[in-house]
């Protein structure tokens, strides 16, 4: 009995020393994901993976974000409807229902506001939502599961992305070796990869990227020191504020699963983490990192990769005959 | 004892009398996959989801053969590299194993032989086997996955299509409710369903359609009765052989899933399980299906939807500096 007393002071004393030591610093541990109403996020799972949402039906979510490549498509800027060329670069969705607002310009409130914006954006899935919701509406297999989820007959868009949201926030990805490092475990780093993280903490990387999310959190302008010669037209957050002090300013980005999420920055110009490291330490603050110093932060950033998204390839159910077929090629 | 032999003497009795049932009938029952070596198929999953064999970084085998849908696309004609309009219908992954050939037009012999053809297709995804084999040579994450399966350091186009081959060859789809019906539960048909099964065997439909995969065992003219008005330019088999009585002859499609794998025909031109079964009646047989008689082979047709891809979204390696990067737009 003494015994047992003892073991769980000393776990009670164990567990708050940890949780002083990752207080203590400016990253925090990521929790895993509560799921809240498992159905929906089901039914969000599907239509994330649906490419009826789109004009072509060629295009879902998962085109562009990429759930078995980190939540991305690895690409500069991607792919639209008819081979369009996108803007900017698509951001991960992994652990963005941490981000203080979605698209790199914050014009979604949330997720759910961010997942109708592709559906009926003409240069990427190219479809309207009244369209969308038709198609949904004519497949017996989602009318079940959206009365199940919701309790009615009828689709709404609101519904649609309401689910998608929900699977979306499902994507967190806790455990990464550095979260372990955070929770205690002192073997879960390399030297390496320590002196990187005292690196990104002393050169005033954790400045903006922060948090659990190691960024998501605030709006910065890119080039603070130096200007950024950006390959892509973006203003960034002034389109949504009309605040000329908000020209190019751009959500952070996380930098969770960052080894992963390549290429770098709003217009995909850096290719790899170093040139991505070397670009934030001249342009953000002024720092020209050594290649010594570099390795050793990308040594850091790897150890951010968390265990990835983890079920089954949904199965759709199939159209019916009354479904709008889809129309890849307008000619 | 006795109770136990007289027990397996009717198991039996009743396996003998399921077997002689089966066999009586011109479709057999789909045997579950049996995975000779699992290792070599998981590689093969993750290559099958792998954009990075496009020359875009965007196309994967599972874009036009996905398997949330079916294996297939859903579209008359695939879009390729630059939206480029494919040819002909993407034909299913599913049960692809047990087809005579691969192809509409049967020029690969095997699932290996067709698995390189798209990689290197400049209308598909428009790379080279050189430059796949460059990219997966430069992500560490491979090297180790093909030297555990092949045991060697150097990736080749004959591993890659190798492992491709043995994924698909897991996708089976058995213990659909006509297989159950088949092995002998009465119940597993409705009367409507049993009345469309004995109009297709006696309508002829079974003289193309039968065997485990109720199709892909021989090769056929599209329109033998009547003339059928592609609107593809495929010429089918001629192609192959070189033989005019080839002309315009297809590999006859399987019908396992067929409930998900519309359109149909080589052209895609019918949208419908109602179209296509009305359109075979007239132009391979002579003969006109009344409504009934469609809806009740119709009823018959989506019987034969068996279990679906169960396996976990595969997450793949990620690329190194060294991968080259992908060129989505050649401008």
């Amino acid at each position: 009995m003494i015994r047992r007393m003892t073991l769980s002071l000393a776990l009670l004393l164990g567990m708050q020393a940890l949780d002083a030591q990752a207080a203590s610093e400016p990253i925090q541990p990521i929790t895993p994901a509560k799921v809240k109403d498992a159905g929906l996020a089901e039914l969000g799972k599907k239509l994330y993976f649906d490419t009826r949402l789109s004009k072509s039906g060629f295009i879902s979510c998962n085109s562009c974000h990429n759930l078995s490549l980190g939540g991305t498509d690895n690409l500069k800027t991607s792919i639209g409807h008819n081979w369009q060329k996108g803007p900017i670069n698509a951001p991960t969705v992994l652990n963005s229902s941490m981000n203080l607002a979605q698209f790199w310009d914050g014009r979604a409130k949330d997720l759910k506001a961010q997942a109708g914006g592709p559906i009926a954006n003409p240069g990427e899935m190219a479809f309207t939502h009244e369209l969308a919701v038709e198609v949904l509406q004519s497949i017996p297999g989602y009318v079940a599961e959206f009365k199940k989820v919701f309790g009615n007959d009828k689709v709404t868009i609101d519904e649609v992305t309401k689910a998608i949201a929900a699977f979306e926030e499902t994507l967190v990805t806790p455990n990464s070796r550095f979260d372990k490092w955070l929770k205690g475990d002192k073997k879960a780093l390399t030297k390496a990869e320590l002196a990187g993280y005292a690196l990104f903490k002393d050169s005033g990387c954790t400045g903006c990227h922060n948090g659990a999310a190691v960024g998501g959190n605030s709006f910065q302008k890119m080039g603070v020191v130096e200007a950024y010669k950006a390959s892509s037209p973006a203003e960034g957050r002034v389109g949504v504020t009309k605040d000329e002090a908000d020209r190019f300013n751009f959500k952070v980005p996380t930098l969770r699963n960052v080894e992963l999420t390549y290429p770098y920055f709003h217009d995909g110009e850096a290719a790899t983490l170093k040139q991505a490291v070397d670009t934030m330490g001249r342009i953000q603050l002024g720092r020209q990192f050594t290649d010594d110093e570099n390795g050793k932060i990308v040594a850091f950033l790897k150890s951010l990769t968390g265990d990835q998204p983890n079920f089954k390839l949904p199965i759709l159910p199939p159209s019916s005959d009354a479904t709008p077929r889809p129309v890849p090629f307008d000619k």
